[in-house]
């Protein structure tokens, strides 16, 4: 991935900077400061920023998995109102991430068409990893947060006062239960399907294929008995597998070598993934184009760039989920 | 693909030369001699070889689909001991095919290491593509021939007074059948999945893709109705559409993006598929750790040379292709 050093843009290899030892390792996410409902510090005393009807900006791509989580919590949490949005081309050239027009960022920052842009503006010699999603303030001209696991969060939380949304994703009795699903299936399923792509050597490929298919196992066999992953309740932990496997038979299964079986040949994570790419809001959020456009345009990988044209893929197929007894999104306590 | 050039070898990019506005183009075989039972000039003329034990030798590599055919029907015409093997490395390097020992190419050549060496042997100026397979004659110390096609109707035909095996996979009354077959599935099954993977652009690309899929859909088809492609004999054409269909799953559908469907998807062409895995004979000439080594040791299109992992395939299952009526093999009239 080419990236920002000393606040200079330098271009280079796909990822080639979050390689060591043949595998592929991803560079942590550095701005990660929160938006709450009245901006008081938070419980451990740390500074946040007010909710806000237009102040705040999220730009994504819609290539990109962790970009998605934030696209489709905006989307169920009725943020689509308050919290504006900018797309990135899906795939990502010399200069990164960039906008097909310029965006406006605000009034100190105004107008960019690269994503980096953001990066320097909110730090002049940031060094790193220029990633989406960011979530943007745009009266303060600089970058809220860019992990997107917070970005979720903050959405799910900050702006119910003006939205009177009070669905919750991560309610508070099934934390632990969502917790250790975040973390399986954040190791060896969304990112491990990257570390299976960027892999340079056959044995931290090997390692991370026999990962992946042992979790994406022991996630069918908890679906086999359970609609959603926490139990009767869709939490951010099934939205945060979602992304991942709307894109992994156009996507990954080829580009990225994830290929001992498709999504379609697992019964039930097939059929869970039908029930949420048909729950109400979601499928806007999913372009299979700029999916299978962004990955295949990875020349590190594909250096002829030519975009698999199959397989044929039809999510709005009937699903049998209906058979396990689920109470769909929980409403806040 | 590295080639020679006035007899001199020259290291460059895969099939590069076989590129043509994007899309590829096999390099027509030169080499095309005959041999026949006696050594006579054939009808229209032209001098032949004569057949003899221990005379001739085939090169091939069980990467390639067109070596395959060669290995299959040395197999089926009990030529094993008539006709001697050297088995190149999988992976296409600098200098081409390879062997990983020193092969006896006989007494006037003698021992070599790169196949592009029995083709200078025969042409000193030899200008072009150097592929698998060869037939080798060990006593003049050149290629016979290099066409594959060709290759399976001389050991069809040329040694059956010293085998006594009289199997027939081209009888007189079936080649309107199999001409035609052959022609569909050379051009847009077994040189087409070629077509898709060194394909340069996305149009040429699409265009191989759908001949593909249009062409296994007439196969399915056709598979559902005969037990064989001409009918109730297994004929030259099965055994030329397995040898790309046993490599489809597992290198094909994803190195060279050829992946509206898996094989395993269509009922009729799979269990075909198994069928002929299943002769006796066939499987010893089928190396899947070859295939996937070759087809993913393709630097132009796979810069990484990662070898998938996947898929699982299981050719060992039982087939159902007993419910349609066969009588196998054919022997002469």
């Amino acid at each position: 991935m080419p990236q920002l050093v000393n606040g200079i843009w330098v271009k280079g290899d796909v990822a080639a900077g979050e390689i060591r030892d043949g595998a592929f390792h991803r560079e942590p996410t550095r701005f990660r400061d929160r938006i709450t409902p009245d901006g008081r510090p938070d419980a451990a005393g740390r500074p946040t920023l007010p909710a806000e009807a237009g102040r705040y900006h999220l730009f994504v791509s819609y290539l990109c998995p962790w970009a998605s989580r934030t696209l489709i919590v905006r989307k169920l949490k009725d943020l689509e109102g308050i919290v504006g949005l900018s797309v990135a081309e899906p795939v990502i050239g010399e200069d990164g991430w960039t906008y097909a027009e310029e965006q406006d960022a605000g009034g100190r920052v105004g107008r960019i068409r690269h994503h980096h842009q953001l990066y320097t503006a909110s730090d002049p010699a940031y060094t790193g990893k220029v990633s989406v999603p960011v979530l943007w303030d745009r009266k303060e001209g600089r970058i809220v947060n860019n992990e997107s696991a917070d970005i979720i969060r903050i959405f799910n939380d900050a702006f119910d006062p003006l939205t009177g949304n009070r669905l919750d994703l991560y309610p508070e009795p099934l934390r632990d239960e969502i917790d250790r699903w975040n973390d399986l299936i954040y190791a060896d399923v969304n990112n491990g399907v990257y570390r299976c792509g960027f892999a340079k050597s056959q044995a931290s490929y090997e390692e991370a294929f026999d990962r992946l298919f042992a979790a994406l196992d022991r996630v069918e066999e908890r679906l086999s008995a359970c609609r959603y992953l926490a139990g009767e309740h869709l939490t951010e932990a099934d939205w945060r597998l979602f992304v991942t496997l709307v894109r992994f038979d156009v996507a990954y299964h080829g580009a990225f070598k994830c290929n001992l079986r498709r999504i379609e040949d697992y019964p039930h994570l097939s059929n869970y993934l039908r029930e949420l790419y048909q729950w109400p809001g979601i499928r806007e959020t999913v372009r299979i184009d700029h999916i299978k456009a962004g990955y295949y345009g990875i020349a590190a990988i594909n250096p002829t760039r030519i975009v698999a044209k199959g397989p044929s893929v039809d999510f709005d197929r009937p699903h049998e989920r209906g058979r396990l007894p689920g109470r769909g999104l929980r409403q806040r306590d």
